[in-house]
């Protein structure tokens, strides 16, 4: 658009910034996870991870309580990862320093979204702030199908991160499953009749 | 849940089928594109690619025409390429037989959403119908965000797929910029602006 142009009807973001914005973010797609693909060929990546988590939520939204809003969850769970292009992915049978591991993800949500026009900076920084505070029920939905997802990729490759990290049943239900069980009760009790007995099978359930 | 135990208020859809449809979902993060990440370090998949383009909608929200809903925007973009599990991905700057890939397609679509409860599954694939489509301002609104896409992408690497199949700038204006401008004009207007300079200067404009 020609400099001085008079502002067209419509909204005129700042197409500059939201370009570049949308560059960076494809720096998601080189930040490797813990969990492997459903065919254990190889680790999956950050971004391929929110794609199929948002198609969880599209897909499994008749088992969100009332009340929580199918595409603000869908919303959350495009913006959820993106700060782990400078904070990296945190598999959590790992331990790590939380603070730490806090400090980093606040300053990379500072610079991605300061990428954007401030509006949407703020508007997209609010949401990924609900989403880590985990207390609205979007948050909490959200929550539970990022949990689930590597439940069902682990089993599908027999067992995946539970066997590099040497997971047992008790941990899958401390870390995991009373995070998916908030947002989706029925869910996690689905899932669970399934997983356990991965576990049970390989001396792995501390809690039989 | 028991047998025979009365449906709750909340629906019961069919978490069985719906886990397989997810799991068989995994399979796009392994259908490799004709476009590189923006780092050129190699070939994007069909499942990171749908993430990206999701994440236009949110963040180009403003470049839509009024009566486009953004929401259902990302939702077509999440499902737009599951065909691709069975049918592959189709380069546009390589001729196919567009009868064959159509054919292969719609037998992907009958595979993939019929693995889903019936309501759900035609649910998805109404939406993806209409995209394919490209008639509804929602579908044309994604098919512009899914065009202009991979014009970032060569962009940051140097040419990309521009370079693997000996790209000119007619090309890219009838086979991306005119579906691009249908539905998001401005966008079209400023990406041919970053765009077109590259060509110019490999003495690819052949509209000069
Ligand atoms: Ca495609």
């Amino acid at each position: 658009m020609a400099e001085g142009a008079f502002s067209p009807a419509v909204e005129t973001p700042d197409l500059t910034a939201q370009l570049r914005f949308l560059v960076e973010a494809d720096r998601l797609k080189a930040v490797l996870r813990a969990s492997r693909l459903c065919d254990g060929s190889r680790f999956e990546n950050s971004a391929e991870h929110s794609w199929h988590a948002a198609l969880y939520a599209l897909t499994l939204a008749g088992q969100a309580g009332s009340g929580v809003q199918i595409d603000r969850v869908i919303r959350m769970l495009l913006l959820h990862d993106l700060v782990e292009i400078d904070a990296g992915d945190t598999p959590i049978h790992l331990d790590l320093d939380p603070a730490l591991q806090e400090a980093a993800e606040q300053a990379a949500a500072d610079r991605l979204f300061g990428l954007l026009p401030a509006e949407q900076g703020a508007e997209f920084r609010a949401l990924w702030d609900e989403f880590e505070a985990a207390e609205s029920a979007d948050a909490v939905f959200a929550k539970s199908l990022d949990r689930v997802v590597p439940l069902l990729q682990n089993l599908a490759n027999d067992g995946g991160s539970w066997v590099d990290y040497d997971v047992r049943w008790s941990q899958i239900v401390t870390r995991v499953g009373d995070k998916v069980a908030r947002g989706a009760p029925d869910l996690w009790t689905h899932v669970a009749g399934l997983v356990r007995p991965w576990f049970a099978a390989r001396g792995r359930d501390d809690l039989a």
